[in-house]
């Protein structure tokens, strides 16, 4: 698979060390694939992030279709490239479980910063063997964090699971909400608002903005709270004219702050098992797939029951 | 936890099989419950349904929150008992996994039909380890399924991996969009289009709807078909005046004749792999949680790989 003038792994393992965005480039394309050669590639970028603490700021941005999730990702940016701070940007689509998810033709306005050495974005349509995020997904997720960016943001549609998988693969999680059709109401409803850190109210020069910032703040007060409950900041955004994502920023690093050292070291101890468990769900679904013979058909005929169907696979595991 | 005046198993299993709603809904509870004593009972559930070659329509209906699914439903359950068939309906809410789903509000409604016998309809707030439908909540429909009904519906918020889940765990699957926010298009990018064997356009009424079938139907000619492939059947509805519940019945029996036995066979072993896939997960995932010990904090600090750690949970298995 190595085209032959490519690198030997030990310079790839020393590029990315030292930062070369065409060897983390390579790196993300061993580890999406699942290749051996990531490997060491992964361990350096784990024993960095964690020598440095975990510098970056891992935010994960999410929002149902349309809410204008990347047009603000790119906005967020433009506006943290202007502070001097370096940015990497994963935006995944996994929710399609027949198309593979590949509809990312909204995202190509991110790749104005592609001459930026400051800016490093990668589109990946790979998802999860359970609709989610994938275990390789957050594989790259670690590689970007271990690469010496101050930000490293993780965008995806919020839809299916992946919405609720963002918020376990970051340190934050900014949800894109707009003044259509009640989405303020419908996140509520969704039990999706409790997931945010942060909310945006994007399009917010759209009519209705107003009313949806009320009813977020209304459903807000409903929740159990007191001194000690962050209450994510809603903040009103119009992305496509990169307006508002100072504040957004800004409440980002007041949700750190609250955080503090011992509530990030507990994310990221969460973000660890996330990913863990992904690991584990795949292989086994990868052996069920090899191992289940006529189990299935089995069950569908009422000869076998669910659960000894399930005993049986997880004997032979 | 048996109260004092309850039957006991063997006359709980022998009323079961004679269609008796009481002991159907005491069935459920030790099913939802995952109690032992439900064992039998998914067993005689299981037989019946394949010595009836899956005689009755399990119909999964999914939509975005405020699509009207619930309402829908509702207006299902009177046209269908209306033309003589008996009718059960599960509705589930596993979307959020902080409260539980547990806004059910909407379904009051559906209890109108609670003198009803040839209705049972029966909530579940339950959600699966991932979010998405649960072990549990398949063994509750296995015995809906086993229950002797016509019509056996599972109504889903379609939040989260409910949506996808649910066209796994049916024979059709039935979409709920509304001419609202641009739901067509939305649908089509999030991928959930492919899923519907049947897409209702509720609250037809409202402007736009024509415009939205319209773009269901540019979205539905861009995929790749033949003459064999089932284009899913759009139809208008206003659930809240039961309008167009005729058309949809019609359109779901017209899935079914496509399908024919080999596919509904095919579809039951799909289902069947579902579920134990659910429960195989479910078993894992707690496996993991007692066996994980400091695992997850060891990857957090780098001194573990997410590969290693994913080796030594399964190596415990």
């Amino acid at each position: 698979m190595t085209p032959a003038g490519s690198p030997p792994p030990g310079d790839l393992l020393a590029r990315y060390r030292a930062g070369d965005l065409r060897a983390l480039a390579r790196a993300v394309t061993l580890a999406e694939a699942g290749l051996p050669g990531a490997r060491p590639l992964l361990r350096a970028a784990r024993e960095r992030t964690a020598r440095q603490g975990g510098r970056a700021v891992v935010l994960g941005v999410t929002g149902s279709p349309g809410s204008g999730k990347s047009t603000l990702t790119d906005a967020l940016i433009a506006t943290l490239r202007a502070r001097g701070q370096r940015v990497a940007v994963l935006a995944v689509d996994p929710s399609s479980p027949y198309s593979g998810g590949a509809i990312l033709g909204d995202r190509i306005r991110m790749l104005r910063h592609h001459a930026d050495s400051g800016v490093f974005v990668r589109s990946l349509a790979s998802r999860g063997a359970l609709g989610g995020l994938s275990a390789r997904t957050m594989s790259v997720l670690a590689l970007l964090e271990g690469a010496g960016f101050d930000w490293v943001i993780l965008e995806t549609v919020g839809v299916g699971q992946s919405e609720v998988d963002v918020a376990a693969a970051c340190d934050h999680t900014l949800l894109v909400l707009t003044p259509a059709g009640g989405d303020g109401v419908q996140a509520f409803k969704a039990g999706i608002m409790e997931i945010a850190d942060v909310i945006a109210v994007n399009k917010a020069d759209l009519p209705g903005a107003e009313r949806t910032v009320r009813e977020l703040m209304a459903a807000q007060g409903l929740g159990a709270h007191d001194e000690h409950t962050w209450m994510a900041p809603i903040r009103r955004t119009v992305a496509a004219r990169a307006e508002g994502t100072d504040t957004l920023i800004e409440a980002v690093e007041a949700h750190r702050a609250h955080l503090g050292e011992a509530g990030l070291l507990a994310r990221r101890e969460a973000r660890a098992e996330f990913e863990v468990r992904s690991l584990v769900q795949e292989r086994l679904l990868r052996l069920a797939r090899e191992r289940s013979g006529d189990l299935y058909a089995r069950v569908a005929r009422g000869e076998l029951s669910a659960d000894e169907a399930a005993d049986t696979l997880l004997e032979q595991s």
